[in-house]
This record gives structure tokens, sequence and C-alpha cells, in this order.
């Protein structure tokens, strides 16, 4: 942390600060400048937020930090990048990777339809909602532990390892009884309880970006699942929530190398939630591969008329047969 | 839900969505202008979510609901304001009321300290912290029951009614038998799981915004615990994330008035979380009684240098009684 | 600045970030912690933005700024509050000021109406719109010169200072040839050319921040204004652009509090365009009373229903009145 | 624009309403549901905005506009796709365009030398800024004319058509004069005085969104120019502002898609200014062309250690030859 004193700061000030920074453990190294001096404080005895209270002592301007929050998440942590696997597939390696399949899980038919479609189009996971937070009370919630029962059945029949979400603390075990990976949603990005709970799980986590959180929140949201012993995070950017209302939310791309340059966790992106709208989820999609994600994930329902859930996003099965060879094109000419 | 077409819209697109209108169980009731046909659909028998897929059908536009979404939170199911009772202290009623304390317990003299200059500043219930989101894992979590079992004595030492944060919907039971009230955080508010299990609670609930929640999802969020049987529900500003990074949040000050058109529930405000710094909070809960606010809820440290967390924002005991000298008098001008 | 390198930057690295800060004029402090070298960047012989380009070089994790980017606008330039004089009302000294008036001026009678009910009501300042902005070219434009002669007229009639927008450079001795203060839109806060252009005018400014504009990009305008030698700036909080859409835009009140510990300027606020909905305004004009702004300026009309621009956000005077008295009872109980 | 009344609206209320709708020259169609009313304005011969304003009478819960407010930009008044030609270059067509050059022209030698980098990497137009719109007043502000004139030079000596920005209205015949397109800035994105001006233009426009600009606004924008007479606006998506700070804007891919489905004018993408830094350039020129974009506009420049402006985002040669590679097989993936 740098402490940046006022021009005006006087001498006692700047020596109330250097006490202070000392009464709470830390190390004082003040450089004095022409127009104004700026105090370091080092040390890692005890939490950092502790040293952002500098800002209301007297003759201090502001404070900045200096060493990022996040340590198991970081490129400083850990050489090259980790490869996730769910089931058999590995995410994060050189290979692109689509994971896809209905917001919902509707019934043992529209899952395991939806299932062959996926296989048939060639994606490698299969994704398929049971706890569903949903924004009404009055809105479908899922089928729960009979659509956990439901997506097992379906990963015996296809083969396909899957991903689902878990929304409460105390369905994790349920959840990672059943499915490939854990899914924790955009709302719940910051439910810290959940994120120590997964953290103990021993299936991968997939961690989507919330609506409102920074690329450096949801690097602290993984260092919650990293620190409690759970090595395997996959991080996903799924649109974020800015003053445009023409699409449901902004998927940002810039994100990806972002966290590509800042993490050695796979990176995926979601362009289904953010857009809203089938139409854009294929250019969407094409741009997640050719910005440097390591996978995407997609709704595909095989009647998105009677989806119970997101209709409006979902692809139809000729649709993801296109998106699917649009993918292919361009994550080989990413090889060029 | 009203579903514009297209001005290129031919006859067979129209008939095509009133027949999906049907298929899901709503009537239609086209209106075919001189630029383009515009189609209600009517009825209540399935989730209104379902409707939004119109989009997708060709020659659809766009579609717009009509009804508000929530219905026990609105002012049209609810004649007059409710006024919710933390122990013995109505809010929503004619006077304004303070919450103030310390953003985490930390020991019984700290907590029974903070509560004396509570109470002799005159506000009417303590606040504090056993369960604490913090965004890093290695910031301090909170002191959890052993918290929760100070703030029962200073409660009953002081006869402060008291609101503390629950996150995790297995701790629901365990904090309603120590706390006047319920607070559920800014990073919760989208936590349906523990939404739910505080709606079967008998203790009034604090619902606070999050930072990236639209008015209508927070009415919405208060709806999932009217909806489980729980009536008593304020709602508070806490500051939502913009652009803007001088201020730690944007306080929304604007949201009182807008919610208490839209609600019969109390509206309170959180200066403190969204200035991050105890220099704004003492006019910005000015400007939260002026608004039109039933009251605030404020950080009070008796040494903010040494709190180990939110300190930069927690008041001094002195600067805490200019406070509430401060909005005493405000509230005075209110009722001129 | 501060340029802070990599706990992985070589030697090599750190001597060529050295070199290249005095290949561009200014002196390195390099200082090696245990944990990561710092290299402070000292001098003012040339452009600051220069020093960002070191985000480019190898080793190097991220560039901080250290001084503030403003010097006029800021209180380390100025004792205490400067108070700028429209026509003979100063603002930014002890007394709150209303300025008033219609949107547009549509003619004569509603201009001077309009003052009529400004001045009964008791406020100092008549605003009224002559170029106006319009997100559409098929709104009205404003009356343009015609319109600049009618609020001159009724300056005459009334005795009330005026203050008027201008939205082109060429404008500009025009509109000062009329008006006691020359508005910029938010529209126009980084239309520099203008910006310049009033920094030669002798009247004072209303410098409105835009709807994305930070509160350092705000004073950075003001510093245009300032620096090309019109030292009479007032600064117009009126609302930022949010995913928020139950207002137009979000008031963003703790930016007054903020500005007044950064500049000596004065700051008032505009409730109505934030707003867009008159039954805001009132209770935000309060807020912005109780927050500590120098005054505010709001939208009356004679006839609301008949307005030709922003009818909806446009107080009765009936409703005018009743601000003046809820302002006049705030600004009391601020002196108590 | 269709008014929904509130469901306790009164007949009386209703009656208001019509009338007043008829008052301001519409035609009112009232259709009365189950459970509210809701009317229709019918109409052309009036500013649209008025029809706002029935939000304010009682009764009222809300308006909502039906038809798009932009006609000449809109994909319902013009068939097929805008080709527009920059000296001989057409974009908007089947072929991807790439404009580069560095953000501020110079001397006439860095100008050159850009060129001939644009030149041997393949892209088909040049940049280069003679006059700067920078926040800070002490920055280097562009070498106006001169600039000009070297950038006249150094398209006759390389036959590459040329884009620059004009900032104020009374330069606009200047620029004109000397470039083959005009560009206007993220800044003066509603600078209506400007748009007009180049509205008038024989050259084409390089229409920037601005950091605050919804897409709808945007359009709304060209509306301006092409109400004007000049047909040929290309669009530019180059970062919106948000919440998140790790890069200087959040590059909203999405638009673009989201364009092409509104408008038939050419959309491209300027990912220099979004990102902020060299490093995320060439991913999201990769992701534009992919998302579906008619070209981008890069910044390079022969030294970017050396430059006056925005330094940190310029591609030096050898990377500009990468990212053009990149580019290419991309495009060509495209068209698999």
């Amino acid at each position: 942390m740098i402490i940046i004193m006022k021009s005006q700061a006087t001498d006692t000030q700047i020596e109330k600060v250097i006490n202070w920074i000392e009464s709470v453990g830390y190390k004082a190294h003040p450089s004095r400048g022409v127009e104004r001096t700026i105090i370091g404080a080092v040390g890692d005895n005890r939490d950092k937020a502790v040293l952002k209270y500098a800002e209301s002592l007297p003759g201090v301007e502001k404070t900045m930090p200096i060493l990022k929050p996040y340590k198991l998440a970081s490129r400083e942590s850990h050489e090259g990048n980790t490869i996730v696997s769910v089931g058999s597939i590995p995410i994060g390696g050189p290979d692109f990777v689509v994971m896809a399949g209905p917001c919902a899980i509707e019934s043992e038919e529209q899952l395991l339809e939806s299932a062959y479609i996926v296989k048939k189009g060639g994606a490698q996971i299969l994704r398929g909602g049971a706890f569903k937070p949903r924004t009404s009370p009055y809105s479908f919630q899922g089928m729960e532990e009979d659509g956990l029962k439901i997506l097992d059945q379906v990963r015996q029949k296809t083969s396909l390892p899957t991903v689902t979400e878990v929304v409460n603390p105390i369905d994790v075990d349920l959840v990672e009884s059943y499915a490939d990976m854990l899914q924790i949603g955009a709302r719940n990005i910051q439910n810290f309880a959940l994120l120590k709970k997964v953290g103990h799980a021993r299936k991968p986590v997939l961690l989507k970006r919330g609506m409102m959180t920074t690329i450096e929140e949801l690097l602290m949201s993984a260092e919650y699942i990293l620190s409690s012993g759970n090595p395997n995070v996959i991080l996903c950017e799924r649109g974020i929530r800015t003053f445009e209302t023409a699409t449901r939310n902004t998927l940002d791309l810039s994100a990806v190398p972002v966290l590509k340059g800042l993490t050695h966790l796979p990176v995926v992106v979601d362009p289904s939630h953010a857009a809203g709208n089938w139409r854009f989820v294929i250019p969407l999609s094409r741009a997640a591969v050719a910005v440097g994600a390591d996978g995407i994930i997609v709704e595909v329902h095989p009647d998105p008329e009677k989806a119970v859930s997101d209709g409006a996003q979902s692809l139809k099965p000729e649709r993801f047969y296109q998106l699917m060879d649009d993918v292919r094109a361009i994550a080989k000419a990413m090889k060029h």
C-alpha cells in the first residue's frame, strides 16, 4: 500500500501516519518528494483492508494498493496454464470446448433430445439447470433433485460430461454426487458461504462473473474456492450491466485477454445470457473464439417456443449446428 | 405483455404470433394500426417470462411488459404505508429512525462502548455484524455465533433493538434467535435460497439493494420474502455501482421517492457503504432525511483507527453526535 | 507518476524503464522493495499523458498518477471559496440560490409569465433555452437569436439575471451579449472548442457535468475555461447515466461534498433533468440543499401540458411555490 | 406511443388523457382491458417528445414509444446495405477494411513512415489526427492546419485515402478540403451543431459512438447527418464506459450485430481506444472481424515510445503486421 500525503501535509501529520502504520503491524517507508511525501506500508501480518483507514487520517490525500489482492489465482503463483478436466474433457488446453444444452431441465425427453443435438453438433459437455435462480418468485424454480437424476441418466446414455448450477450451500454435496462440474451463477458470485462450500468439493467449478463484478472481484471469488482447497476453477464471462438496453447485458469480451494476462485459470464465455436473444448468440460465439477464450457455454433447446425458461435466447437445432460450423472455422483460423 | 410487430410483418406472421400466444395459455388481443400491428397477451395462468420468447418469432419487433412483475410489494396491493416494528421501534411511520453501530462486532467492550455512543447520540437501533461477507478470503470474516452472543448481551444491557446480517440459509434460525432484525446484504440481494429462508422467519428483514440491482429487481427480491410469508420487509438504498470512482458507490437518493411511489414498504438509506469515507456520511445523511427516507443506518466506532473492518467510513463519537444534531434539524424542518 | 514493476521484473527491465523515463524528460526515482521495485517519475517539462506509455514497457505492471491533473480548479491553488456573481446575485456564498424557468423559450408571453412565477416564488435567476440540443433532429431546436432577444426583454422587465445555453463556438459572442451567464450543457462537457471559446468570455459559465463524466473530468473541463482566462465557473451536477431506468438519470448528490473537498468553485444541482419527472424534483431539491449545494436550477413552466420540451419534468406554478417553501425550510435548518 | 393507465385510473382520468392527446395533435385509440386501460396515440404532425408529458397526467402509469425515433438510418427506410466509398475504398461491402495510422500527426516524417507501415501491412486507409480533443488543456492539442497539409502530402505520396477528426463546426470546410473522410469523435457524438455541419459536407463521415451513448442515440446522431443531406455515414463502436476499470472502456462488440439488424449503414470497430493497451488490440481486432464488423480502425506508430499521444495503445510495426495476418485469417474463415 502506498499512502500519498497532501502537498500541504505537515511534518506532524506525516509523523502521525507513520506511527499509525506501525501500530497496525506494518513497516512505514516514507519518501519525501519536492511536491509531496509518499509513504509505503509494507508487511503481511494482518488484513490489508485495515490500511484503507489511512485515508481518514489528517493530511492524507489517498491510498493506493500495490500488490494484487489475490494470490492463488494469479499468474505469479502458478507457471503455465491450468487445465481443468470435466469428466474426460480438458478445458484450458489447445482445443476450444463447447458446453451446450437447455437452460432448465424440463423432462427426461427434453434433456435427452437436447443431448443428442449437442452431441450431433460436436459439442463436448452438456449443460442443464435443476436449481434455477429466477428474478421472480412466481417463475419456474427448477426440478431440483428430480432434475439432477435426469441429468445423471442422460449422461449415462450419451457419455457427455455435465455441468449444472448449485445455489444453496446445503445442496452442494447432492449436486456434486450427480454432476461433473458445479456451476456458480452470476447472482451468487459473492455468495461467500457458497463459494467456501464448493471450495471443499472434489468436482471442478464453473464460476460465472456477476453482472456487477469487476475482473479483480471475479478473481477474488475464485480465490475463495482455491484457498478452500479446490484448484479446479473455470472462469466465465457472461455479460455485465451497463446503461445500454439493446442487449440484456453487455458481453465484456475484453475480459478474456485481460484475464488471460492475470490468471492461469481457463476462461470461457457465455454469449446466451448476455445477448438475451438467439440472433446475437452466433456472432458473439465466433467473437469469443477469436478473442482467445477456451470455450463457450450456450443454450440449445429442441423446441425453444415451448421452453419454460430463456426460450428467447435458446438456439434451435439447425442454428446450433451452424454455430458449431462457424466456431470450428474460426478455431481453425486461430491456429493459422 | 404487448407484442409489437414490425411494419413489414405479414398476415401469416401475425397469425403465427397469435396462435403461439394461445398455445402457451394466454389470450391474444391484436390491434391493427396504420403503421403496425400490436398484439396484447392477457392471462395469468403461467409464468410471464415465457412470453418474452415472442421476440424470437418472425415479424416481431419487440415485446413490452405492461403489468408490474411484483404484486405483494406494490402499492396496488396494500393501502397506506406498512410500518415495521424492530423491537419496540416503528419504522415507516412519522418519525425518522437512526440505526447505528460498528461494521463488525469485535469484542463485548467494543460493542458495548459503541452502543452507549449510539444511545447517547439518540439513535434507536444498534447494528453490528457477526457474519461478514468480505471480498477477500483473507479478511476477517466475523465472530459468528460468539458475535451474536455479544450482540444479545449488549441488547440486554442497553435495551437497544438490534440488526445483524445473515449470509447462509443454514444460519437463519440461529441469527433470528439472537437479533431483532435480520439484514440481507447487498451481495445477497439475489441469493434466492436465502431470501426464501428469511421469508419464513418471524423477525423483520432489512433488505439492502445490490450494487447493480434495479429498483424493480429490489422489489422482486422483497416479493420473494413477502410471498414466503414474512410481511415485515424494510428496503435499504446503499449505493449502486457506476463509472464514478470518487466515491466507493453512487448513493442513489432518487430511489427513495421512486420507491415511495411504487411500494408501501419502509425505505431507509445506508450512506456509509456508498461513500466509503466518513467525510461524506454526514451530508449524505442530511440528504437522506430531506429526500424523504424513513431512516438511515450508519457506521459508528469508538476508535475507527483500530476497526478491523470499514474504519475509513466509520464515524468517531463526536462526529456521530454532530450527525444526529444535523439529522434532527432537517427532520424537524421536513415537518415545517 | 509512480511506475510499479512486476515482481519478476529483471534488473535490465528496471534499467530500461529508468532510461525511458529520462529520455522523455522526467527524473526517475527507483525504490527497490522486498517484493517489487517502484519507480517515481518526477518533472513537469512535458505532457504527463506521455508517461502512461510506460505500461507498455516489459516488466511494468501498472502506472499510477500521483498529482491531480487539474491545477486552477483545485483547492490547492486557491484559498477559500470562489463566489461567482451572476448579475447582482452571488453564488457560492452563504445564501442558497435558485435558478428557475422554462426548458425552452417559446414566446415572450410564455417567458414573461414564467419569470413572474420565478420571482413570486422567490427565486433569484431566470433560466430559459434559446439554443436547444435535442437528441432528435426532428425535435424543436430552439428560437435561437429571437429567443435571446425575448430573454433580454424579460430581464429588463423583471430585473432577473439570466442564464441560457450556448452550443456552438460561433454563437458565444452573440449569447454573451444577451445573457448574464452562459450555460454549457451536459452533451458539450468535452466539446473543448466550445470550452476554450467561453474561456475567453467575460460572463460567468454554468458548466454541467456530462452523463458519463467523472468528477475528475468535470474539473478538467472547468480547467479548460479557467486556463483560457475566465475565472467564473459554476459546476452543476445533473445526473449520470447508470443501469437504473426508473429515473432518466441517477442524480449523484455525493458529487457535491466530493467537489466541495476538491475545488473552490461553486457547486449547484439540476434535479429536473436527472429525474425526468416533476414528482421527484421537490424531494431532490430538498436533498440538494441538505447535501450542501450552493444552489439549484429547476424547470418551471406556466403550463407544462403545452410545453414544447421537457414538459414531464417541469413544475407547475403551485408546485414550484411548494418547492421554494421546502427549500427555504431546509436551508434555514442547515444554519441551525 | 402507448400510454398505460394505472389499474385504479378513473373514467374521468382516462377521458382527460384522451382529450390531452388530441389537444396536442394526435389521435387517441383507447383499449380497455380487464386490468387496465391502454391508450395509443397515433399521428405524425408534431414532435413525439411532447407525448412524454402524458406521464405527468393523473392516472397514468407510464408511456411506451412504439416507433423507432430514427427514420433515414433505419433498415425500414432503405433496402440492402449502404456501401460508403472512402476515396476508392468501399466500406460495408464484402471486404473487411482496415484503417490505421498514428493517433496524432506529429511531423511529415512520422506520418509518412506510418503510412508505409500501414501500406506494407495491407491496410487500405490512413488515419491521423490534426485536431486532437484532449481531456487536459495542458496536453498536445494537435498540429491543426499544418497537420492537415502533411496528411494531404502523405496521401499524394502513398495513394492511401485518409480519415481525420474535426472538432469545431468552423473547421469543417477546411478539413473537408484535405481529407477523404471526416471523423466525429466520441466526445462530439451529441455536438449537434457539428453534426449538422458535416451533414452538409460532401465527404463521408466516420461517426464514433460516445462513451455514454446508447445504440439508439448513436442512430439518432447519424440521423442528424443523414437528414442534413449527407448519406455517407459509417458507424464506429469504440467502447463504452462501465464500472470495469481493467480496460479503459468496455468494447461493446454486441453492438455490431445489434446495429446490423437496425440499420443499413456500415459498422466498424475501434479496438485501440477501448482497450487503452496495445496488448488487447490484436485479440479485439480478431473478435471485431468474427462478430461481423465491416472494418476496424487501429493506432499504429513507428515508435510508440516517443508518441505524443496514446503511445500505450499504439502498435509497433511488427505487431501491426501480426494483426493484419490474424485479421486476414479470420476474415477468410468468415467466408467458409
